[in-house]
């Protein structure tokens, strides 16, 4: 019998076509929505027609009136683009058994969107449509400078002439732009989402998928905002190398938990020293201690952001446990992220349980997390998108604070190290010895920012 | 610091005022709002305006030409009833902290929508719009169909009156209902469901607790269904009165996993003996052993349907608990919902974990779900609306197949007794001891109809 997980999907394939004008976020929505299926272990992958387009192209060849709908040339390349993106994607649902399918394109007229829609179906993949609509010049301007920045089409180009050459594009697709409509495309399985979540429409929708889809994309906000996450400091079980239980916090924990507060500050800058932050602990004692001296006045206890439960192994250390329960020791090497303990939990429980903290994340704005070093791990692969054959190895050491600054196309890191030793809690794959506290970080430190293109 | 649940609401106060003709469901979603937020610890109230006007009138003045909007007198009743509505629930707000008051009537047309925005803004309650638009002719016979069943105004009347009575009750509506609309109640936080979910159009939407309703909401369907709920088979530990691991089957206990296919099969009657039922089971040997015979090919395990963990004292006996942890066992008996076993969890615990198996309980159409005790007791309450200082002292024996069949306005009960012994696992408060086997059944069975009246 298989284990349900959120990522429970009954044979279902889903292609999510999005519709918008360029510098509406289609690309940001398109790479989060990836990014948080592949968390939950559901199968995705984006196609953006602009990567192909660029293959085909020079970029001096594509300003602003290669756009135009008059320019068959143009319009050739585009059509050949959306050709190869639409057939690589047909070919990933049927030779790796991809689930959730994102084209990431303009998709402007109820034309190119019904052959889109016939395709799906010959196929047997559900179509739904995710329009973003925007009117608000602000957001526009916003998302022009964050596409200027960050697009092969502009990058090191002079700002002004970016700006312009980007505005020229955008009026081109309005001239023909249609957008979805409750009347006109009533038999669509579509959601409008309008000003990015002022107004959301809602049409047709029935899957289970397809409504996790609409749940977690009405949680998105856009405000800027940090996310910073701490292990607890150094616990009595972590001097003795024992696993679980819930101890008091060590001597050096506690000089951790009293130091917290001016690392907190140091990451916020003099500017921002005034930020207010809400505090999430688990319920476990060394993560309430760990927070006691923050002056913030919120603060709330999590029994999701508990550690990942060791059942019979829990107070056990990896030397007890790899003699008591030889054949679970190896188990748990050879297959980390669906090794459940005896009686407890495997990392994939951890990320089930963990998935109302991330809507909620998604919807809040300043929170630091202390929490413990199996669930940071699971909490830091969703923002980081780092897969799971990694991320229950990755090495998140004690007395250490990470901030994370979710930008339009990556993610900032910023790891603030506290000048107090603490023993090393990271087991490396085939022994049961701890390290010496200075492992090396260079895999991590590698995906520290993550980037994708925009269209 | 307080434990964080779903519940967590940060002093906001949400007014729901439904909006909608006669016989589009109101009332039915009004109540599952107000059973799914009080199941979650959210103090809410519905007001039924209906039930004020029934106070104020005689069943033979108020048939449909009462609604005319011409009828002053009509109007002046009417009227005093949405004011004595509105003012128990400012009432229930201010002296109660109420929650989420639900405004349950037609609320048809702007100008008195407007009235009732006022007056929320002025008490500094968020007010947010739910209607129910529907012209689906059969959809709309249902609702009559089940409102004349069970409303006050109809019950015990001839049927075909009752109907077209109702049916021009509708019609003095339709003069002057005004639908909610993207432009012109723009500035409004509403939500409009379109022929149930079939469309649903989201304004406004900004607060947490705001959001979790209209995903609650989005979930819901009409399908005809039921739910069958059953506790494991006897296990081991039941035998020897341990509380948690995860032992095998009794001799007993695999009797009553043989017996199951036919219990179903009773339940479902002759003529829907072919109905396709799903199996979810915990993680757990026992719950899996007992699914093991059922003829269904659908079968999922949940994490999230493990028993409660009982932390330190899981493979205890209740004597063992209180000679060892005094304390701990009385402070359970004083709050058994809220008492979190050292290392464990609490029922409250439960229900968290839960959420997400209700909402999609809601999506499906026939579960059969095998679980432990605790569990079934938390999804039980909330089926039918058992209080929480009631839901952990709740008798569900062992060997008992119990089937839920929500209808409009109550939710039918069967419960089939397999002719198996078992030994009983029923607390008393104060004591240790277990009980006999044949506790008295009265106050569950009391609760065994829910039903509410409708407008």
């Amino acid at each position: 019998m298989p284990v349900y997980s959120v990522s429970h999907v009954e044979n279902v394939r889903i292609c999510v076509i999005m519709v918008g004008l360029p510098a509406r976020g289609k690309s940001l929505i398109a790479q989060k929505i990836v990014r948080y299926l592949l968390w939950l272990s559901i199968k995705s992958k984006c196609f953006n027609v602009g990567s192909y387009r660029r293959l085909l192209t020079l970029r001096e060849d594509t300003t602003f009136d290669f756009f135009d709908p008059e320019n068959e040339a143009g319009l050739k390349v585009r059509q050949e683009a959306v050709n190869q993106a639409v057939k690589d994607m047909m070919k990933w649902f049927a030779e790796e058994n991809g689930v959730v399918g994102i084209l990431d394109a303009t998709n402007s007229t109820r034309n190119r969107r019904s052959q889109l829609l016939k395709l799906c179906r010959e196929n047997l993949i559900e179509p739904i449509f995710l329009e973003l609509w925007c009117d608000d010049k602000d957001l526009i301007l916003q998302n022009i400078a964050d596409v200027k920045t960050t697009s092969p089409d502009y990058v090191d180009l002079d700002s002004e002439y970016a700006t312009n050459d980007f505005l020229g594009r955008i009026k081109q697709y309005e001239k023909y732009y249609e957008t979805m409509d409750l009347a006109a495309d009533a038999d669509l399985t579509f959601i409008k989402l309008v000003n990015v979540t002022s107004q959301i429409i809602v049409n047709r929708i029935e899957s289970y998928l397809e409504l996790r889809i609409v749940y977690y994309v009405m949680n998105l906000h856009i405000k800027p905002r940090s996310i910073w996450l701490s292990r607890h400091g150094e616990s009595q079980y972590n001097l003795t190398g024992q696993i679980g239980g819930d101890l008091d916090l060590s001597e050096r924990g506690w000089r951790y938990a009293k130091k917290l507060p001016e690392l907190v500050l140091k990451s916020l800058g003099e500017e921002h020293k005034h930020t207010n932050l809400t505090v999430w602990t688990s319920t476990l004692k060394r993560t309430q201690q760990t927070a006691s001296f923050l002056p913030y006045q919120k603060k709330l206890e999590w029994k999701a952001l508990d550690e990942l439960d060791a059942g019979e192994c829990d107070g056990m250390t990896y030397e007890e446990i790899e003699t008591e329960f030889p054949d679970d020791f190896k188990a748990r090497d050879d297959n980390k992220y669906e090794y459940r303990y005896r009686g407890g939990e495997s990392y994939r429980d951890i990320v089930i349980r963990l998935e109302p903290i991330i809507m909620e994340l998604e919807r809040q704005e300043n929170i630091l997390i202390i929490t413990h070093q199996a669930v940071l791990r699971c909490l830091y692969a969703y923002f980081m998108n780092v897969p799971q054959e990694e991320s229950p190895w990755m090495l998140i050491p004690l007395h250490t604070l990470i901030k994370l600054e979710p930008r339009a196309y990556l993610t900032l890191v910023l790891r603030i190290k506290a000048d107090i030793p603490a023993v090393s809690t990271y087991k490396e794959k085939g022994t049961s010895q701890l390290g010496e506290g200075s492992v090396n970080e260079g895999s991590v430190k590698s995906r520290d920012l993550i980037s994708n293109s925009a269209t």
